[in-house]
């Protein structure tokens, strides 16, 4: 029987609509017979030797001797750094110059390195180069909003294979941003707590769509969870922004993060996939009704008129299925 | 240059950033050789002389002889029209039972059959039959939202080859309907004006991003687009639903919509696209704030991380641009 679900944070609705018997195997392509990534690639400007191929580097992990972890500006970047950010009128529409920062974090020198099988302390560097960054990054004038995000493989909107994941920070806070934090700040004035805080302790109460629970972090597949196993992170207790993570906490993200990934990669076979830190605005940085977290989204289904129409999803894998799947696959050995 | 720009109506800001001398080629892909598409398959639910296969007809031109385009309900409805509408809670969380029509519009007999390649008068026969489901379904006790939309190819989500297009209604009101809509309040509070009204104007008033002007209906890229190529097409008059078509609006649109696939078909080399049909919640049919339109997105470019965490879309093509190559490509003869 098909239902409406409601996201508790964004009022958000979904249609889970299970098609019958689907399995992981179902969201499983025929990947074609390619030939094996190299481990190093002298043409990538991501391989080591080929530093000078890139911007130079606003991070390095270790800071002498050979890398394990590099930031720099991205070449192609969307946005630049040094123009200004007033608003200017066409006609009657809006328009402001393409202030921003774009930075491409590379995860690893080694060309054929995934996340899903990386070691904790690699996972843990680059988590650790994230928030360095967005602590940086918060400090720059004009920056409002920052996004960091992994696309993993061609269908998640990436061509180049060294492992490596982005920032970008823009002047500007989207409605996208917006509406949700609104109904957040609604919940805050109604009910005295943070919405977030709320749906982390009615998952954890409701326990089926769990799949990792740790003494700070929560990974589930959400109530409303918009596509097949869409996983979430959430640290358990109240922080706005990714940069308030301790060196602690960065650690056992680390090992929730990786095992989450390789969960995903041995139930669905290396799916491509995005995935996203979302924290507050900058400057609401001690808000008393955000909370930061980070989306998974394996690319396994397509939006499609309706999703783009409505924006109300068809997810035909329910949370709790999906979450079963990958509870119940084994990723210690 | 990169640069911002804000949807007047919806507020959203895209990043509108050009890859250098990026054309229309560059998105046309090496597609596989497939076999040619048959104009008959016996094994296909939609084509002639298996009517029984689909559920008992809701709609069907002509009425009486060899149909021309028949409307059904889908077989495998996401929604259901038997149940009831009660929100229930679920702990902390609400569900509402999948009550919703869904319906399949089957636009020709032919299997192999194209809009962008069909005679007006097939267009117009298809939008003839949108216009009375949509009104019909709007009937319906509880419907408060009606959706059409077309899935063109595997890349926009569909499977099946038969061309088809889709109506989904549901009793929910989404908030990515509602805040939209909720912009448009504000404006016409304001400005005493229909915000989709000055857009029009305003396009109208700029020019360079036309693409087919006809005394009713203005097809453009939008200011604001998100994607390389989205083109959207507006009444001219205030109409809040798309139920409120006349007869000879119908025809100028079947002309205006064929033209621009057409045009889409010949520059992009026959892409994957959706188009959706937006119009104002049931019982807000005469609202002064709101106005149908019609969307058409090329499916030819990725939504990956950035876009899913933040809502701003990278567009790599200046609509200027999409609507001069689309301009330049002729299609009578």
């Amino acid at each position: 029987m098909p239902e409406f679900r409601q996201n508790l944070a964004t009022k958000e609705w979904v249609i889970v609509s299970p098609e019958r018997g689907k399995r992981p195997s179902d969201f499983k392509e025929e990947k074609e017979e390619k030939e094996p990534v190299p481990p190093f690639d002298e043409d990538c400007p991501f391989c080591p030797g080929n530093e000078k191929n890139t911007p130079p580097e606003v991070y390095r992990f270790p800071r002498d001797g050979n890398w394990q972890v590099r930031a720099v500006p991205n070449k192609f970047a969307a946005l630049r750094p040094n123009l200004a950010t007033t608003r200017t009128s066409v006609g009657s529409f809006l328009a402001a110059k393409g202030f921003g920062i774009a930075e491409v974090i590379i995860e690893s020198p080694k060309h054929d390195r995934h996340p899903a099988l990386m070691d904790i302390e690699e996972v843990s560097e680059i988590l650790r180069a994230y928030r360095e960054r967005h602590e940086e990054i918060s400090k720059i004038t004009d920056i409002n909003l920052i996004t960091i995000f992994r696309n993993h493989g061609m269908k998640a909107g990436t061509s180049l294979e060294h492992p490596h994941s982005q920032i970008i920070a823009t002047p500007i806070v989207p409605p996208h941003v917006r509406y949700p934090l609104e109904q957040a700040v609604l919940y805050f004035d109604n009910f005295g707590r943070c919405v977030y805080c709320d749906m982390i302790e009615e998952e954890r109460k409701q326990k089926e769509r769990l799949i990792i629970d740790t003494d700070n972090f929560l990974a589930f597949c959400p109530y409303a969870a918009r596509t097949p196993f869409e996983t979430r992170i959430y640290p358990k207790r109240h922080m706005t922004v990714f940069s308030h993570t301790t060196d602690g906490e960065i650690e056992e993200l680390a090992w929730v993060l990786r095992n989450v990934l390789l969960k995903l990669h041995l139930c669905l076979g290396n799916p491509d996939y995005n995935y996203v830190i979302r924290s507050a605005p900058v400057g609401e940085d001690n808000a008393r009704y955000l909370h930061w977290y980070m989306v998974i989204i394996p690319k396994i289904t397509t939006r499609a008129g309706f999703e783009i129409g409505s924006g109300i999803y068809i997810n035909s894998v329910p949370p709790e299925d999906s979450a079963r799947y990958l509870r119940e696959t084994k990723t210690d050995g």
